[in-house]
């Protein structure tokens, strides 16, 4: 079945929460923005929240909750995040334990959960722009890459920097910063362009994760702030709990993404 | 003397810390960003930083400090937050209960700093382009006024919105808006423009806090959010302990205000 088309957020959200829908997401809700979910209990959240502040670029933050609420009252009203995300991850002492379809079982009130901006919306950009995205064209997942710059660290949370690459043709390099420059909340702006190693990375043909892909002759590799750093410098500290939503299987937000633009 | 020309902002900083400057830092150091103060006990900031990511144009969030720590390590590298401020405000109990020139006598290793945009740099912006500010031409201070709309809350902090004001003439409401929305980080685009009923302030010519200025005959009132804001958040819960600057007493970083720019 096909649910491209024409559900709001709320009613694919309805069908993720019903187990009628259990797909990766991208590509549902056109026109409405996707986010990260990381869950960690009460006594990391200050760390984790600084964390973010310090690194805008790979941890955009869409929104917190309060503590022990199931609600994304601002991005999603009446949404559940324990059941509005269609695969979820449960990492117990930095160790992946399980894949859950929903983490109602799992649940604690001292939970706070952060929704994080995803790529999904700056590509979406880029495409209404003329700009091709190889993964997406080729049905793959975007390559990614450990770094050499180090994250700025904050209470116990520290790493590299992962980021993103998507080839781009000379000709089109400035108009792909210019548009992914007006989405701060979704990584912005690349943060390299070119020689992959400036910033640590030897074979870029071997993703650290997702799929590598074919930069082609007139291209040059551009690197963008990934979501999965987050998770990666969570995982890090082997906190005895944290949750996540499983890879593409993505929290759908009532947020449109040229909301997110900010100009 | 004049201390306006050429000095660097570690310079004037360290004039201050000596005792040897201790007025307003307005026009201090052009071209560079001042910061908000806010200084509170651990116990609290979990709450607060969420308070500012929620309220991101009340609160700007240039940095945050490690517990205990005086350096603002990114903003002013060697900076002592305890000395390079000509003026702080201690408030006990939501009372304001004494003005210093330093507060290491103060300083508590459970405190935790908070540096706040400040609207000075897009004053800045808009005075370049040749758009006039009344307060200044005035030598007064910005007239504020507390609105009808709430910030969102977050654990103990919530309250009103303050808003700052400045006159524009109606053929420079475009630019305005456009060279301020590119300044998020120093409170960006106007939350309204008009008339001042409709955000709840009954009498334009009496500030809440600042001072009155003239709208002339063909201006419009435009109102920014004001970093008096967090102030009069944090204060509304009475805390134990909080300090900030002085009004118009601020923190000069070495941020040079275009890298506040988001284009």
């Amino acid at each position: 079945m096909n649910y491209n088309h024409n559900l709001k957020p709320s009613e694919v959200r309805n069908l993720i929460r019903k187990g009628q829908l259990n797909q990766q997401t991208s590509g549902l809700c056109g026109g409405y923005a996707q986010g990260n979910l990381v869950v960690l209990p009460q006594n990391l959240a200050y760390d984790f929240l600084l964390f973010t502040q310090r690194n805008p670029k790979t941890c955009p933050v869409l929104e917190v909750t309060n503590m022990g609420s199931t609600e994304f009252v601002k991005s999603a009203p009446n949404s559940n995040l324990t059941l509005d995300i269609p695969k979820y991850r449960l990492y117990e002492n930095g160790e992946l334990t399980g894949e859950y379809e929903d983490i109602q079982s799992l649940w604690r009130m001292d939970f706070v959960s952060f929704l994080l901006g995803c790529s999904f919306t700056f590509e979406s950009a880029l495409i209404e722009e003329g700009i091709n995205i190889r993964h997406i064209e080729n049905g793959s997942n975007v390559p990614m890459y450990i770094t050499s710059i180090e994250c700025e660290p904050a209470g116990v949370f520290s790493g590299p920097v992962v980021v993103s690459m998507r080839p781009i043709p000379s000709h089109q390099l400035v108009e792909v910063v210019k548009i992914t420059s007006r989405y701060p909340n979704v990584h912005g702006a690349p943060i390299h362009i070119g020689d992959p190693s400036m910033i640590g990375i030897n074979n870029i043909n071997k993703p650290d994760f997702g799929d590598s892909v074919e930069i082609k002759e007139n291209e040059v590799p551009v690197f963008w702030a990934c979501g999965v750093t987050p998770q990666a410098v969570a995982m890090n500290i082997k906190p005895e709990i944290m949750i996540t939503h499983a890879p593409g299987h993505m929290f759908i937000t009532d947020i449109k993404n040229h909301q997110l633009s900010i100009v």
